[in-house]
């Protein structure tokens, strides 16, 4: 089934212990683009860029199937534009540089042919445009899967709440799940946030791993132990794109599957931070996919014979 | 085959979020042998103890298949006592209180009748005193399970590495890891420290779990998510008695084995840290380990057809 891609398509400039870019693309949606891309067509875009943003990129994009009808091009306008710089651990980063550009405009507005889509991925925004983005959508697809971030709780705690309330599947990382539930244990926490919307949580815990809560049940994915973390940004869109992707190929929504889902967006965000942008993603086969995959089933499997 | 448990056996006073203890028992020999004693015996237990060591935790201990012929007891001094106090995300502590008592004359003597134990775990202490112990063990058991911390890392680093020659599994926290090999990269720190002695080492993360490395291979054990880790303390020591006893039971040092013991030791980590102290490992029954193992199954399984 088709899914639709929220968010940003921008550009970066990043450093990192390891080095340093000038502008390159970036963006949540191009990151969950080119991570679907590997298990759905069309992967269908909606976001805002302006002049500058690179032909090539968008022509990279279709040639992967992903449709660009949803984007719009602000002609005037430079695109989104974010610089940062990450400490050593990689967990933590310090931003230099928001230039909204084009996004202070953002309205989405959904294409006719995008309706009937089974599967929606809301990258990281203000709430309030992820809301206008799901009530434009007849009928609702199958599986809204958002994503979000402690700026949205520092400011719209409760257009935050409102959107909570219409969406599958929330995801955020250990500190975000404290902040959103005001619980200390991860545990409590994720309790607490299925009660607010979604049916099912998974918090992101970096080099740690993700855990997925579904009522009484959890599983958890670790991490690939990896000796050199690049540039760790795109990580969490490109696991969300590999996740949704997986799910909207496999049209199953299962707790079972989306477990399965979980190791291969580990999978996808595991090469995304091998190289400075998106460019991994793009050079990647799906025999790579499937080793990488390996590698995982090969890391948390054990034998044992109870009693 | 039995197994040699060398540790401290001493009082703690733990204060948490949750609660505060006066002196009670611990110790890393302690828990070590209670966590041990559901899959092995006899545990040979070589500790040093005061005229205050309670008598009815030694004769628990006996009832239990835990032989203390190797635990001297120093009638005119105390045992050695610790106090400390856990912060709210309890994976940090400020040592209060540290009393050496008979802890200084620490020269432990490996009874005749230990000779030819097949597994050795030596939990964290003066690493002169680990060597000590190892180099009076004719024959060398046929496995040799080292604790440490940072703390000699501080002070003792070449007497460290000298006894880090003489065994095959390590175990240390990841900040330790780092300490020791001078590697920010886990990966990196693990193929480091395994040129330095140990063939197998076991990196512990707390909340985020443990891998075991063994040449290039790598095994990831999460930890079972809690709604609340009531007290730590003895949690490592914990770990270890539950591995290097399943270990032990089994007669089995295979990489493929250390997987299934790390699990074992996870769980028995689990009970530990819900109660003060080693009570709650006093309290459980084989079922109620087998059920937690089994949760640790249910935790990392999932299916994924490749291709």
């Amino acid at each position: 089934m088709s899914l639709i891609a929220v968010g940003t398509m921008a550009f970066d400039a990043i450093e990192t212990p390891f080095g340093k870019t000038d502008k390159i693309v970036g963006g949540s949606a191009t990151y969950v683009a080119y991570a679907a891309s590997y298990f759905v067509k069309p992967v269908q875009q909606v976001s805002i860029v302006g002049y500058d943003f690179p032909n090539e990129e968008m022509d990279e994009m279709k040639r992967r199937g992903i449709q660009l009808e949803g984007v719009e091009i602000v002609p005037g306008k430079k695109s989104f534009f974010w610089s940062g710089k990450y400490h050593l651990d990689m967990n933590s980063r310090d931003t230099l540089v928001t230039d909204l550009n084009v996004l202070q405009d953002f309205n989405p507005q959904i294409p006719a042919a995008y309706q009937g889509a089974g599967f929606l991925m809301l990258g990281n925004l203000d709430p309030v445009i992820q809301k206008q983005v799901i009530e434009q959508l007849k009928p609702r697809p199958k599986l809204i899967v958002m994503d979000t971030m402690n700026f949205w709780m520092d400011i719209k705690m409760a257009e935050l709440q409102d959107v909570l309330k219409l969406v599958d599947v929330l995801l955020v990382n250990d500190s975000e799940a404290r902040q959103l539930s005001g619980e200390f244990s991860i545990v409590k926490a994720a309790k607490k946030i299925m009660t607010m919307g979604p049916k099912y949580l998974i918090i992101k815990k970096g080099e740690h791993g993700a855990l997925l809560f579904y009522k009484n049940e959890v599983f958890f994915a670790p991490a690939l132990p990896l000796e050199e973390v690049f540039d760790p940004t795109g990580a969490g869109d490109t696991f969300a794109g590999g996740f949704v992707g997986y799910l909207a190929k496999t049209n199953d929504i299962s707790f079972k599957n989306m477990k399965t889902a979980i190791i291969v967006g580990s999978a996808m965000a595991s090469y995304c931070v091998e190289k400075f942008g998106p460019d991994r993603l793009k050079e990647i086969t799906k025999d790579d996919i499937d080793r990488r995959i390996q590698e995982f089933v090969n890391l948390v499997s054990f034998d044992i014979e109870l009693g």
